[in-house]
């Protein structure tokens, strides 16, 4: 298979298995080597008391499209830490993008830079991560299933 | 009002605006200048795709303890910046506990710790926050309402 | 001025004024709007225990490109927080690179991501850095002095 | 030796065998499992080209307190990522004091808080620091040689 291939293999497998994607509404708008753009639409159970994003769900979008990102090489790969700066709010209806590329990837260890903006280009945060890879194939050649049991260290 | 009266008031009264700590089945435990500690019980869907808890999950509680601490005073706080560290999963069933206290608090600017522990103590995630108090009271005399318009900047 | 000559005049006038450069060796090889190149040579003084680069160093390089670049429009602008994952160790002798470039820019707040590699491309560190203008020009029309007194807050 | 020995003799060993400790004056206050005190005066070569202190001299002395601690065991230990948020500047002639905490040891990663405060107890910075233990011992059974090869990943 393509790179590209297997990112969009791992990334739908990953979305198929967890409950995070279906529960935030995540769509998968690309994948491929070392990147993932993953969009969600800001629903009112995603507000904090300010009636904005909570800055929870602006991560855990974020940390979504890193996670595919890192696993694109079909190689299980953890995140072991991430930084955020929030740069505007957002607000109920609003449709975010989160773009994921890597940065450095040296041994075991990746660095991944996240942007989330607004559809029409509006920086809300941009995010660090720090990934590891574990070690292990995330999907099997049918692709179609995760294999990996997750573990850490 | 004494603090810890203010505190407690302040975050009962953002969890009662805000989408998110009903959705998520957030509890606060416990209020206090600077102080919060909040838990949360892992659900179905918050696990990843490798059936441990979301990071993003995991940051969106300590996020809610660090936003309850930050605006422990009744000033109007927002977080700007935020990092996490993962240090071990956590599974479906699990509660855990975000405990959030103010590190420092200089001028406008705040630095919160946040730890997330199982409720037998073991170390899940390690946060750091930043906050920036941009003015204005969060809940009115009475104590049951959020007054205030999030800005930033 | 032109974006370019104004963003090196900036740089140039801090280099001039801090006790850092200098002290450092750090060589300006590139300046731009929220864009700055900085090179280093590791030292024997810049050495930790295990006789590689010491983490403190390659965070204060990867500052100065931080610092250049978010001067760079001649707006005085201040390091609000950064965060930094070390990736591979530098021996000395070494000429180390950073390059810093501008992520996001909302309001006040700027996000830079500033890469440390070796001159043959080896990644060495990556970094985020979250700034804040403070307000005021940082060098007067003459373009040779350093007229802002920092300020925090 | 009691684990307060082992500290301290960890880090004097590090210190001996660094060019940055005598190369920034650092001074060992107190170690101990999990903790370390350093001090720094600020110098001319440490300034900005705003005249206070440079952020990167501030990181380094945190990232020296962090060393320090977290190879506190004598098991050899790197520094993986760290953050810091700046809250207020220090000037030239002013003692700085690095005070680390351990906030977390799990399996191999460890978190770590160093604030960064003057010695009438302003709070200059607060840094975050997350490590990873490399196997082997930093110091012979003699105490005074660091016999540890830094190896990352």
């Amino acid at each position: 298979m393509p790179p590209d291939q297997i990112a969009t293999a791992v990334a739908r497998a990953l979305m198929a298995e967890e409950g995070t994607a279906p529960a935030w509404g995540l769509e998968l708008e690309a994948a491929g080597e070392g990147y993932a753009r993953v969009a969600m639409t800001v629903r009112a159970d995603m507000l904090n008391g300010y009636q904005t994003i909570h800055g929870g769900m602006v991560f855990a979008l974020a940390d979504s499209a890193f996670a595919y990102a890192c696993n694109s090489r079909n190689q299980a790969t953890v995140a072991q830490q991430a930084s955020i700066a929030f740069l505007s709010p957002a607000r109920e209806g609003g449709r975010l993008v989160a773009e994921a590329r890597e940065q450095s990837l040296v041994g075991r260890s990746g660095v991944y830079v996240i942007t989330v903006r607004t559809e029409d280009g509006r920086d809300i945060a941009s995010f660090q991560g720090l990934s590891r890879t574990v070690g292990g194939a995330v999907i099997d050649q049918d692709g179609g299933r995760v294999v990996h049991a997750h573990r850490k260290d």
